[in-house]
């Protein structure tokens, strides 16, 4: 009635109830390539909580999004039809019956084949949505920034799954090819912490925040790219970008990614099939004038690009 | 598709596309006994702007809204179907424009009969909204909660409309049968502030803080319950709260009602006719923990068990 | 070395490692007649989450405190010798796992009969305290400040516990004799949330807001006291408070207590068999200036003064 | 040249350099009834400093504040002749130079008989300007609104002069004829905070929160009166409000004033001699959207119609 | 009185009435080189509104200015007498009446051959200043920092005038002969939002972030600076930051230059008539710990130094 | 009893009693080879006040801390047995009497060659320490991160000793070898302010904002080695990092270090006897997310690894 879907020229960017990008809500008789959806789940978190209230909020500010990419030159949302798919179903008090349920719910998604970005939650909501994309897609690519590996072991005695812990669930259950990490660095734990990681190093490439920073990187990318032409699921840890650039997160680290380091990378990516993607440990009660939301969306936009690619 | 409208026993609060108070939103083919409108305008505001984020953060914070009145033991959406109309068209540039929209837009809708509860924004909105109810109810009686009687003149030279004039407008255009103000407070700019009032007092009765404290407040209130038989339309602005239950407003002003105090007028008021209602001035990113919106849902709950009772 | 437990006259309040009221820190040889612990859960948690930081933030606000009550003219700490007893372990991923612990680690503590003071953490914590506190001492009065009833049923399906729900399941887990609820308010979900509270009518004495707001108040507490004579356990959920005095926390809700009113309360309340007590739901990234830490710290005094009285 | 300081009928209260109240800076050529000064000093602070930063945020929020006092029908800056008189010479590092430059620099101040109201900066700014003073007057009686007594003792060992300590020192220097203390409270550091009290009992007379809340206050007035005709001096302490009100100051304790309730005291003085005044221990750091500046703001338009009175 | 314009060194730079890096306040009788003026205007913004706050906040932080550069050796305020002419007079309620006034405040400015120095407010502040410096200086230069082209068309159906346009009105009212734009960055509505730049490429000349970040930027100055000998007015907008480094702001785009490159390109400009600039779209609502406000009075301080150059 | 110092595998970080890095508190029974130390002082600030906060969230947020450095594959905890010493005395009232109590309490603790890192309070605190340090090493090399040179002249008249001269008296002491100064820039107050540094340039080298950022940064670094072989201090004022990064702190100034960048230069140091350090300059108050805090617990980890090195 009152809320039209027309151009922020016609309406007002803050005006109207909320949708991702201010796309149409899905319904069964859209057409839709891909479909963006809420993961308000929060109950894997280490440290800070809180990232339960990220859809919400990155559904506000993401009405500021525009749609026209100046580098590639492609005009997003006329070349991708997203739609806002509403929030996936969570259980805020158990990981393990969200864990059910989020897998249940992506299966039959992932099989229309459409493009799915999901926005956390916190990262331990990954595993299940690979899960659920592997029974259509087979074994994955993953294409994952982070500060940290997040092959991570059990927690608190033996609670085997947590925010940190994806990538070795996923490697070990065989979801995926192979895990290209971008932004990584340390302290850690231990020098076990990269135990994992050495062992699995045929499968594994990190590119650590000094590798990015390095003049060597760009003569890395093309041999990322060989591999990057099957089904890929790329990750997205808003802790890759410097506290500066991203402080509403649970596990805040210095010495990270720029914004515009960030775009860069993944403006360079060349991911033929990107089938869906995450955004994940946005903390809104710890972020301030939203900014960490604002970088979500631009990180947003640059996947829904590659996914148009 | 994954949001449903069912009980926070089954979907958590915070997830979902937001809606008022986590009703559908508003179709032609729904039925509907009450609209809640957004009216994202804050250009006739004189001291801090800010209130165009107002709808889209109440909606948010709306989600943590039940529906059983304790005291009058009534199941508010069982009783009133509710349905959110989304945002009234608004013009962020031109108060002028905007008021002709929303004098455009509300006209239809009053004239279905629903009962309209409209969020703000600032307070000039409400003189087209009256405009617009005037049209299908003819006078109204007017019940204004507010730390100010919003009769004052021109600004700024001959700016005759802004956020503290619509109570002077809508007597002067002939739209009030009477009004009833509720927390008014001083200082004034000068006692000139009051000649409206004093000329207008068949027409207008204050109830500021201290009669509000005092002890006789109760026998007068029967009085006012005579005179509210006929369409009445009530506007609260958050601003009749003292800054400290209501910080995240555009003009605070200390001395005002506490929540329970405006919770108690609220609920022994008696307006068998109320066909509309509003509430303004709501500044997010003055706010803090979000609690003014919070309090503007508590308020808007009491006012819809005033339209269902 | 450094860090003198000395009156904040010698050392500065904002100096030295932080221990709740500038405590010494418990150890097996140290004398104490009461322990303050903290409880970082918030897995519990059904809207905002984040309560998990609060002992830690409550730990440095209590170095404000002093140990003189100017009404009962008691000097706390002379009175009660009381130590920092550390944080409970907790699991922050699982509720249950977090019940065992909290349950096993609390029986051996009551059983030395010092008076324990726990801060949370979220609502769902109390539970397991109260089942520890049943093995020593038998069925327990249970003196409860809320603006909740806290006997709502499972959520998201068959979520039996959560913050909402402890004292249904120590009613029907038959852990106590009574319960008076201070500060309880709508709405409510429907009200069937009510026919817990009708079915047990015998056992929970419900004083909603506008009791304590009455005249009639005053004359009803002789009658508490006479059933407070046998063990009693005390839950303080600062969401009794109204949100302008408790900005940080859960699930606020207008129309609540102030500061003042809360403290009138407890300081006629006479209990002679104070055992264990709690201070719940704290949320400091939604707080501000800490007062909502700062006002539990003031109700930590108050109930540490019941415990030594 | 663009800054008129006409009424906020004409420039937007938003607009130009601050003054406090939008009075004119004052000038040695203007005639002036009342000089507002700001004493940005902090060095006093036991707990959170940053009341150094009040005077300029003061004075910006003082632009919302208007002249005609509603309960008095006084159009105070018709009535007195108010200025801004800058800021009061301070040494941030040397509470002991800061307090020789102030008694300096207030002492030819005060023999100009104007009314003097300053802003802090934290409490023990308020001996040097009772020293200032009493040059002028001879001895003063002191009105003082505060938590705390504010006759502690040395502390850290041999620090004689604190932010708590003025009260001691001006009647131990014989500055004092009597001290009226309005929203003291508990808890203290020990029975012995209140043996100085005790001792100048003929002197102190103490109006606690439990004073103020009883039906009894109201006759306890006429008898202050009579003893406040000769010179007076009010100190108004922010932190006699509760948190909730004023979070922004740098020792905060539940349970105190509201907002209307100091007006209401401030309402029912009678003062025919208040020939000085501060509000003090506003530190902008710690408060959020400004309430605490709002209510000192608030609070010096009573103080001003008491000295215009 | 109080307030010296003496060095920080004698006086703290938070004590005193505010101006302008603790610049005098401008009067008929002193003699000045350039005018820093705050233009409080809002009513152009399309997304966060707030900005009309900005100067009363920049004049506060500025005090923290210095005067001595560093790179250039130049000592600013021995060079250039730099007064705080106040604020210009806007109409929050109507754009077109502030163009009107700020036209007619302006042009008599520009006439006395000071470089003005404004502080917005938002852009659209900018269109009625270049009117006003075109009537004395003819046909400007245009150096313009920003994430957008501030070319895009009417909002709203036909609001011609808001804060995105005033390059494309000040082309199309000839009132430029060149511009170079720095910082700017997608995403962009459409393809149509580079039109109007195609259409004027022989005036228009854009470096984006790309263009920044790449190797080449620097040989590419030399060509800006043989056409900067005319007349030319400098454009800020705090928005060509990355949202790291400029969080107050009503458009915030991650991807944005940090104050260090901002730093760099303006030092590395040579602009011998530098007649006029403006420093705008800080939002102080929205910002944290004064940041945006800091790097505005650093780009100022710059600025500056350029117009003494 | 319920604190373990062990693995945040085992307890949750958030968990605790907050000590530096969960260290153990310091006994005299226990090995140590170094000690961190809160100085909580903030009576030398001459803009900000607010650092005496800084050592209880440092602590609170250290807890987040790790102890394998990446790039040098040193497991710090395991190679350096670090201990919390508590904090340090100081008299919030008096910088002398601070000054003497500081002086007194580090010259035993530099006697037994542990290694010293502390926590501010703001860079006043430096003085004494090194004047204690100076006791049992001799003549120091000093290693200064800070925006500010720190020789600057007495303030306010006769303030000798304050926040920004401790690298003045510390020459002028005899205390020092030589200084290495990063990330110094301008504005300054004159160029008198460079006076100092040239008169001692033989001691004083000072890197700039453009040096480090200039190609050749990394060939003047060997030069410096060659310097630090006998016993150095390094001081970390927050403020070397741009306000982006670390906004929290007394004396922001825009164009600074990056996190990134400020790892890079304490990770390229090779500094054999690095006996003691300080990071000082952060003001909670003034932080969001805490992220300066965040950041300055890396550069605290940096140091330690430094001194473990």
């Amino acid at each position: 009635m009152s809320y039209s879907k027309g151009s922020a020229r016609l309406n007002p960017r803050f005006a109207g109830i909320k949708t991702f990008f201010r796309c149409p809500q899905y319904q069964e008789d859209l057409k839709a390539d891909a479909l963006i959806l809420g993961v308000p789940f929060d109950g894997g978190s280490t440290y800070r909580s809180g990232s339960r209230m990220a859809p919400s909020r990155i559904r506000e500010i993401s009405s500021l999004g525009r749609g026209f990419h100046m580098t590639s030159q492609q005009d997003l949302f006329q070349t991708l039809k997203v739609c806002d798919g509403g929030d996936a179903p969570v259980n805020p008090i158990s990981l393990q019956k969200t864990y059910q349920a989020l897998e249940a719910f992506y299966q039959p998604l992932f099989k229309t084949n459409k493009k799915i970005l999901s926005v956390g939650g916190d990262h331990s909501i990954t595993l299940p949505l690979l899960r659920a994309a592997h029974k259509t897609y087979g074994k994955l690519n993953l294409v994952h920034f982070d500060a940290h590996y997040d092959t991570y072991p059990a927690a608190y005695g033996d609670e085997d799954y947590h925010h940190g812990t994806f990538v070795r669930h996923a490697i070990e259950e065989g979801l995926l090819n192979c895990v290209f990490q971008f932004g990584i660095r340390g302290p850690l734990t231990s020098a076990q912490d990269m135990d994992f990681i050495k062992k699995h190093q045929d499968k594994i490439k990190v590119f650590t925040m000094d590798d990015i920073k390095s003049s060597s990187f760009q003569q890395s990318l093309p041999q990322i790219f060989s591999q990057l032409k099957t089904p890929t699921y790329l990750s997205f840890d808003v802790d890759c970008l410097d506290p500066a650039f991203a402080p509403g997160t649970g596990t805040p680290l210095p010495g990270g990614l720029s914004s515009y380091e960030a775009q860069q990378v993944l403006r360079q990516l060349k991911i033929p099939k990107l089938i869906g993607a995450d955004v994940v440990e946005v903390s809104p009660a710890y972020d301030h004038g939203d900014i960490t939301s604002v970088v979500a969306v631009a990180m947003m936009f640059e996947i829904l690009n590659l996914m148009a690619g």
